[in-house]
C-alpha cells in the first residue's frame, strides 16, 4: 500500500505535502518523497525513512513551487530500495514527475513494449516508472507544444486502455498542471478537495479524504473510476470520464485494516463500517455459539478496537485492553558469530496478566494472515493465565493473494490458504475460532453506502477483477515476494539511477 | 521523567539493555546512553534521538561486557544538549558510571562543595553529573582498592545524606558490581528482577516492571526507599537499608499519566488504578451532575482510554473514540522570511465528525497542566458539530510544579495555578468542568496497595516531601525553565565534554 | 575545467573508474561521478566532493557492470550544485548516460530549440543535460531498435552540427557501447588507449593520458578534433571523422597550467612544454634585463616549478623554493555577528624568511589572473626580507574570459584586462615584471609537435575560434559568473532533479 | 608522530587553533580534536579525520572560550581509534585538558600505580590518558583550591619524576591557566611565542615554529628541555626549569622528514638542514663514486626535493622532476569475493618515461625504511626506460625501532635491520646505494645551531637516551604494532568512553 498527495495552491506547497505524507504515513513507512516545480524547474527529495526523516529543513528550502506531488510507500511487488521511491520523473515530453499507489498487473507486458516499440529505457522495477513512460509517450505522440486538458484526458484514457490492475495516480506537468486518476475499477481509492484562499481556489488530490481534513481542505467527491481529474496552470479544475467502461469496486482491505478510521473512502466511513464489523461478528457468535462463556473481550491493538470494543457491548461482555501495544519498536542486532534470533511478538506486545487470570477470554483481530503472530498472542494469553482463549476476526479467512498493492505474503504462506477453519484454530492454538463472513464483512461496509455494487475481495474469494490473473502469473509474483528474492533485488537496485537528490 | 535499566548477565548485555531502554522509551524520548564494561574497559554510546536511532549495529558490536547499565531521558530541569545524556562516567576512583531518574533539590549547594572541598568540576548542568562525583568522592573517601558490598552500602547511606530530591539510580564500578539505589521517599520509581540461566542468576535494575517482563526477568519486588541493591562481580544479590529515615511517597502522576499501563509500581498495578480512576470520577459526575445529558465519552487519546471507558460503562453511556490520533508526528519548518505557524493540535488529533453531529460529548483526559491543548480539542469538538461539551480530568488540578524530576511548567504556566475549577471552565471553553478529587485519586491507587501511606502529590497540594523548596527555589526553577532559557542553555551545552563516542 | 573517463572492459569497471577519476582529480575537485551499466540497468553514484569522499563501499559495491563512464567537475558557467554534477541521464532512447569537459557557447538557443521543437524540458544549467538530449533526440530520430555504429557517428555528426563550443565528450548507451568524441575544434583533450586481457581487448578514452599510464592502458592517439570512437557491446572499436571542417587548435591553457606536467596532450608533453616555457622566458629576460641582479630564483608552488628551475638553470642564478605550500587548507568559519575575514594567501603559503633576507629575488608563476594573489605574494617576499622582488609569468598576460569551460574570471576581474604590463607591475607592486610573450608559449608547445598549426589563446589575444562569441554573449556569461548569482544558483540548484543516488 | 597546539587569548580561541591544526597537520592525519575553556566549561571536538573534516560550523560555534588546546594525531603504539584521539579530559582535580605528542617508554608501571595506588582508571590505551592522570594525581595532591604557578610547576617537576620517554605537552586547567612542558631530553620539539593586541599579550604553545608564522605570533624561543611554561588565567607568562637534569638532544628524524622546512626547531632552520644533508651526500658521493656517470638527479617527491637539488648543484649534474605524485589518493574497494589488490607505488607516483630513457639516474631520498617503495620506484625507473639507477637517502640507514613517538616499524621490518649497505641495495635493486653518514647528518643539523651537543639517533644508532628499553620492552612493542595487533584493538576501542561530542 502507498499514499499519494497532489497539490495546487498559490502560495509553495512544500509544507502542505509534507503535512499531507504525515498524515498518510500509515499507508506506508518505507520511504517518502516530494517533488515540487517552480519556474520551470523540478526539485525532489525522496528517500527511504519516515516522512519527518526524509525531509530536512535543507531540503523543504530547496522544493519551492506552487505545484507538486508526494508519496509515501509500503514495499509492494516491486523493490524497497531508496532508487525506486516515488515520484519519478522523465524530461520528454515538457518534463513530467508521477507517483501512484497499486500494481499494474501487466507491467512486464507494458514493459517489453516500451522498449522495443517506443525505444523508452525502464531503470527500475517500480510500476511507477512504467505508468509514467506510458502517460508520457501518449502525451507526446500528440506533440503539442501547450498540451490542452482534452490532451490531457486523451492521454488518461490511452494510458487506461495499456494499463490493467489498481493504480490511483498524480502527477505534474511542468509549465501545465497536475493531474490525478484512478484506475477504471476504482481498486485503490483516491480523493479530491479544494480550498478557498484570498488566492483563489486551491485543490488537494489526496489518497484518503483524512489528508484533506488536517490540511483544511473540503472533501469535494471521491476521483471516480475511470475518470481524470485536472487542474491546468491557471487552477482551473476539469474533469472527464475517460474510462468508458468503469465500475466501482473498492478493495474490502481498506476498511478492514488500510485506511484511517476517520477517513471516508467512496462515501464511507471507515470508523462506523468496523463499528458494523464488529455488530456482524457479535451477532454470529450469538448464533454459533450462544452458550458462550466468555468473560471478557480483548482487542490486539490497535486496529481491531472499534470493532472489539462494539463486539464486546453487543455481546453484554466485559471489554479489557489486556494487551499493551510497545509503541516504540526495537530490533535485533546481528553480533558477529550470533544466528539471528526468533522475531517475537512479545518485542511488539505485553500482557497485563491481571486481566488474564483465571478467565475465558475473546480476543479480537481485524484479520489473519500469517497466522503466526497470532498463534504467539494466544500463547502468551495462556501464559498470562486465561482460562480458554477464543478468537474472533474481523473479516473473512484471507486465502489467496493480493495483487493490486498490497504486500500480501503469497498463497502458500497464508495461514487459510486451502485450509478449513478447524484446522486454522488448532494451528494457531484457540479455544475456538470465528471468522466473519465476506457478506456481513460487505454488508457492514455497503451500509454506509448502498451505491457500492461490489468489491474487491480477491484476498478473501480469489475472484481478481481485472484480466490475466492466472497460475503463472502468481507463481511469478510469489517468486517476487519470496525473501531471498526481496534481498537480492535491495542489494541490486539502491544504486540505480533514479533522479533524487543528495540528502548531504 | 527518564528511564534507567542495569543489567549484570552471563554473556553481552548490550542487546538486552536495547530492548530494555525500547520498552522504556515512553519515560523519555530525548536521548539514550548505554554503558557497558568489559575486561575493566567502559565501553559507552549516547547521543539525542530515539533508542532505534541512537544505536547502530556499529555501537552494538563494540558495547561490549556482560554488565552495563542504559537511560533514556525526557528534559528535565538540566538541559536537553546531547552533551547532557546519560549514562556519565569518572574515572577516579575505580571508573564509575552513572545514570538517574529524577531531581536533586540541592544540587547547586552540593555542586558548589564538590568543587571548594573536594576539587571535582561538575562541566554539565546535568544531576547526573553532580550524584555521580558524591559517590565517586564518598567511594574514594573509603580509599580501599577493592571496595566491598559494606563499602558500597555505606558510601549510598553517605549520598542519601548529602543529596535532597527524588532520584533513582544504577551505577557500574569498573571490577566490582551493579549498584541501584532509591531516594529515601521513594518518590521515583525502581523495581529489580532476577532470570536464571545455566550460567547462574542474572538480575536487572529498572525503571519499571514492564522491562522486567519484557525481557524475561522476574520481578523480585520494588527496591525500597533509602535502601541499595548491589550486585557484586560474582553476580551475588547484597541489598541493604542505608537511609536510617525512610517512608515510601511515590510521585502519583507515574500512575496518572507517566508509567505504562502493564507496569506494576509499589505492588499497584498502573491499568488497574486508572479503571478506579475512572470509578471514581464516573462516581463524582453522578454525584455534581446526576441529571447530564451527556450522549457518548470520549477519551483524549491515549492515556485516558482506560479511565474514559471504565467512566463510561459506570454512567452507563455509550462510549467512541471520536479523536484519533496521528501516530506519525510532522513538524512545521521555517523557511526564510517566515514566521513560525502557531503549533495545533489539529496535527496531532483528528475528529471524527459523524461521531460528534448533534450530541452531547463527554471529553476524558488524563489532566490539565496548561490547558491549551484541552482548550483546542473543545473547539474541535464543537467544530465537528457536538451540542454540548463537557470535560473532565481523572487527575485533580495541577497546580504546582514538579521538583523531582518531571518537567512540568512553572506555575505561571499552569491553568490551574491559583484558579478555580470554574475559571479554568470557562478558559478551556467547556460547558461544564469536573477534575478528580485528590483523595479519590490516592484511593484509586492505595486500593492496589494499602500499605502506601502517602504519596508525593506535590504538583496537585503543594506539599514538597523534601526540605528547601521554597520561592527562592522555585523562582530560579521557573527561570531554568523558560523557553528562552531552555533555548541558549541547549546551544551553549551541545558541545560540553561528555564522555561520549562518536556516531561514525 | 573538467576531467572524464570511460572503460569498457570484461570485467568490472567500478575501481578502474574510480582510480582514473583519482587521477584526474586535479580536472576537478568540485564533484564525481560515475555510471556504470548491467544487464540493462545503470547504476548511479554522483555528490559535490573529492572522489575518495564520493565514493564508499557501499556505493562502489553497486556500480557494477563491465561499462562505465565518470566524470570529476570543476565549476563553470553552470552551477556547482551537487544536483549538476555528471553524469547525466536520459531514458529514451535506450538509456544513455553522458558527460562532457568544456563549455557549449550556444547553450541557449539550443535549449530552447529542444523545448520548443523537441518537446525535451532541461532541468538543470548544465550543458551536459543539454549535451545528452541533443544527441539522445537525434539518435531517436534515426528510429532504430538497435542502433548500429554508423547510427552512431551520424548521431554524433548532427551533434557537431548543432552544438557550438569546446567540448569532449563520452557516453554509455545502454546495451549498444560506449562512444567518445571531441569538438572539431578539438578544443578541450581527450585521448584513448588499450590493454590486452585474456578475455581481450579492453578500451579507455579519458581526458590526459596520464590516466592511462596509471592504470596500465596503451595510449593508442588522441581522439582527433570533430572524430568519434564508438567501442561496440562486443568491444570492438569503430572511429570515424564525424565532422567535416575539423582542426586541431588545442586549448594551450592545458599546458601552461590545468595538464598533468606527465600527461601528453597532442603529443606534447605537458612537462617538457614547461621547461621550453621557462627557456623562453629565460631568453626573454636576459634580452629585456641583460643587467639583472637577480640573486635568487623561486617559483611560486606547486606548477610552476619546472619552467623555474630551468629558467634559473638558463639565468645561472641560484634556484631556491622559499615558499612552503600549506597541503592542508584550512577554511574560515563564519561565527554569529562575525563578518568574513579576508582571505589571506598566508593561509596557503608560507615564507622561509631566511631565503629572502637580504637579497633580489625572482619570483615565477605559471601565470597572472586576478593578480590578488600575486600582490600578496611579493608583499610576503618583502617582509620576508627581499631586497627587491621582480616577478614573471611563464604564460602571457590574461586578457580576457574563457568560454570553452575554464572557469575564468570574467573580463573586469582580470587583473590585465586593458591594462598594460607596467601598469599591471605597479599593481602587483613588483619591481619590475616580465610576462611571457604569446608566440615565445606557442613555440614552447609547437615544439612537441610541430603539427599543431594553432592553439586557443583567446584568454590572452581575445580571439575565440568559434562563432558567435560577442558582447552579449560575454556579458551574459559575466552575470552568470559573478560571486552573487553563483550564491543565488547554487541555493536554488541543489534540490533540481538529478538522477542520482542518496548517499545514505 | 602528533601536532599540539595551546592558545590563551583576549577573544576566542577556535578558529586560531583550527588554523594552527591546519598548518600542524602534517605531523598526523589521523584525528583531530579541540578542547577550549569558558565560564567554568570546557566543550570537546574530537573525532577521526583531517582537521577540515573534523570541524564544522556547528562545532566551531560551541567550541567558545579564550583558552584551549588542539591536537592532530598520526598513530603511535597507541591505537588508533577514534575514542583514543586527544585532547583527554579529567574532572578532578579542577577540570583539567591535556594532549601531548610522544611516548611514554614506563607507561605500564604508571598505569598499574595509578590503579593500585591512586585509584585511578585507565579507560584506553592511549599515553596521553596516563600523562593526564599523573599530572592530575600530582595536582590534587598539593589539594589546593587555587593553585599558584608554583603549585604548577611542582606538579611538573613530579610528572618528569614519574614519566621516562619523549614527550612534549599542552594543558588547561579549568579557571587557572595553560601550561606547556617538554621532556628532559628534549626529545620531542615545543615552542612559544608571543602576538601583541589592543587587549595585552596574547600567547600560544606549539610543536613547530611553523604554527607561530601562520598565526602572526613571533617565535619567543623552544622550551627548553625539563622547563615548563605557564599562562596563568590573567595571560601573565610564568616559566621555570623543573627538571634538575636536563639536556637537549632533539630527535634528528625531524630534521630528515617530519618537520616543515620552514619550521624552525631548537634554533636549526629545516630547511637549510635539509640543504647541508644534500651537500654532505654530494660529497660523499665525490668521494665514493668520484668517476659515477650519473646522467640526471631526481627526487623522490616530496621532502627529498630539497636535498636533491643541492645535491645536483653540488656533483654538477642536471636535476629532473621525473616522478610526479598523485596529489589525490585513491584507495582499493574490496568488493565480495576479491580479495584485497597489492598496493602499489603506481598509485602513488607516475614516472615521466621521457625524462628516464636511456639516462643514468640517481634517485634521492630522505631516507630508506622498510625499503618496499625504494624497490616498487627503482622498478619504475628502470621500466620508463632508465640505463641505471642508483639510489642515495639523505640520511643514514635505518635499523632500530623508536620508542619515543615515531610510529616505525619492528626491527625485523626495517630492510636494514641487520643487514649491509650491499645486502639492502641488493634488495631494493639499485646499481649502487649510498646512504648519508650519521656523523654527516648530525653535522647538517647542527651546524644551524653549534650548542646542540647530541641528538636522538636512536634509529640509526640504537642508542636509547632513557632508560629501560630493552629486549623485552622492544618486543612487547613489536607485537603492539604489529598489524594484526592494530586491527583488533581499533575494533574494540571505538566505543571506549572517551570524552567527546557527537558529530551529529
Amino acid at each position: 500500500m502507498c499514499g499519494i498527495v497532489g497539490i495546487s495552491a498559490s502560495s509553495h506547497v512544500n509544507q502542505a505535502l509534507f503535512d499531507a505524507l504525515t498524515v498518510l504515513q500509515h499507508r506506508g513507512q518505507d520511504a517518502a518523497g516530494i517533488v515540487t516545480c517552480h519556474e520551470g524547474r523540478f526539485f525532489m527529495r525522496k528517500d527511504n525513512g519516515l516522512v519527518k526523516d526524509v525531509f530536512r529543513t535543507r531540503h523543504m528550502k530547496l522544493l519551492e513551487g506552487n505545484i507538486g506531488i508526494g508519496h509515501v510507500r509500503y514495499p509492494t511487488a516491486g523493490s524497497s530500495s531508496s532508487a525506486e521511491a516515488q515520484p519519478f520523473y522523465v524530461n520528454s515530453p515538457y518534463g513530467i514527475a508521477l507517483a501512484h499507489n497499486g500494481n499494474l498487473t501487466n507491467a512486464d507486458a507494458i514493459k517489453e513494449h516500451l522498449f522495443r516499440t517506443e525505444l523508452r529505457h525502464i531503470n527500475t522495477s517500480s510500476d511507477s516508472e512504467i505508468l509514467l513512460n506510458v502517460f508520457a509517450h501518449e502525451l507526446q505522440q500528440l506533440g503539442k507544444l501547450s498540451p490542452t486538458p482534452d490532451d490531457i484526458f486523451t492521454t488518461v484514457e490511452r494510458v487506461y486502455g495499456r494499463c490493467e490492475g489498481g493504480y490511483s495516480v498524480v502527477a505534474v506537468i511542468n509549465g501545465y498542471g497536475m493531474v490525478g486518476f484512478r484506475d477504471p475499477n476504482g481498486i485503490r481509492p483516491l480523493v479530491f478537495g479544494e480550498r478557498d484562499t484570498a488566492d483563489g481556489k486551491e485543490y488537494m488530490i489526496a489518497s484518503e479524504s483524512v489528508a484533506l481534513d488536517v490540511l483544511g481542505f473540503k472533501l469535494v467527491r471521491d476521483v471516480r473510476p475511470g475518470e481524470a481529474v485536472y487542474i491546468d496552470h491557471n487552477r482551473q479544475l476539469h474533469t472527464r470520464q475517460c474510462a468508458s467502461e468503469a465500475s466501482c469496486t473498492p478493495c474490502i482491505f481498506e476498511y478492514v485494516y488500510f485506511a484511517r478510521p476517520d477517513s471516508i473512502l467512496d462515501k464511507v466511513s471507515v470508523y462506523k463500517s468496523r463499528i458494523r464489523m464488529g455488530q456482524k461478528l457479535a451477532d454470529k457468535i450469538l448464533e454459533e455459539r450462544s452458550d458462550h462463556d466468555i468473560d471478557v473481550v480483548m482487542p490486539i491493538p490497535d486496529t481491531s478496537r472499534t470493532a472489539a470494543l462494539e463486539l464486546a457491548t453487543r455481546l453484554g461482555v466485559s471489554y479489557r485492553e489486556g494487551f499493551v501495544k510497545n509503541r516504540y519498536i526495537g530490533r535485533t542486532f546481528i553480533m558477529p558469530g550470533q544466528t539471528q534470533r526468533k522475531k517475537s511478538v512479545r518485542q511488539k506486545l505485553n500482557a497485563i496478566d491481571l486481566e488474564f487470570k483465571g478467565k475465558n477470554v475473546l480476543l479480537v483481530d481485524d484479520s489473519i494472515v500469517r497466522g503466526t503472530t497470532c498463534k504467539q498472542i494466544i500463547e502468551m494469553a495462556r501464559d498470562a493465565g486465561a482460562k480458554k482463549v477464543y478468537f474472533c476476526s474481523a473479516a473473512p479467512a484471507v486465502r489467496f493473494p493480493n495483487v493490486y498493492g498490497i504486500d500480501m505474503p503469497t498463497a502458500s504462506e497464508l495461514i487459510a490458504h486451502g485450509q478449513t477453519d478447524d484446522e486454522v484454530c488448532q494451528q494457531i492454538g484457540a479455544d475456538w475460532l470465528i471468522y466473519q463472513e465476506l457478506n456481513d464483512l460487505i454488508e457492514a461496509v455497503r451500509a454506509g453506502n448502498p451505491d457500492l455494487a461490489a468489491f474487491d475481495c480477491s484476498v478473501f474469494d480469489g475472484k481478481y477483477l481485472t484480466g490475466h490473473i492466472d497460475e503463472v502469473y502468481l507463481n511469478q509474483l510469489a517468486m517476487q515476494r519470496s525473501d531471498s528474492a526481496k534481498l537480492e533485488r535491495e542489494a541490486r537496485e539502491n544504486a540505480v539511477i533514479d533522479m533524487h537528490n543528495e540528502s548531504a
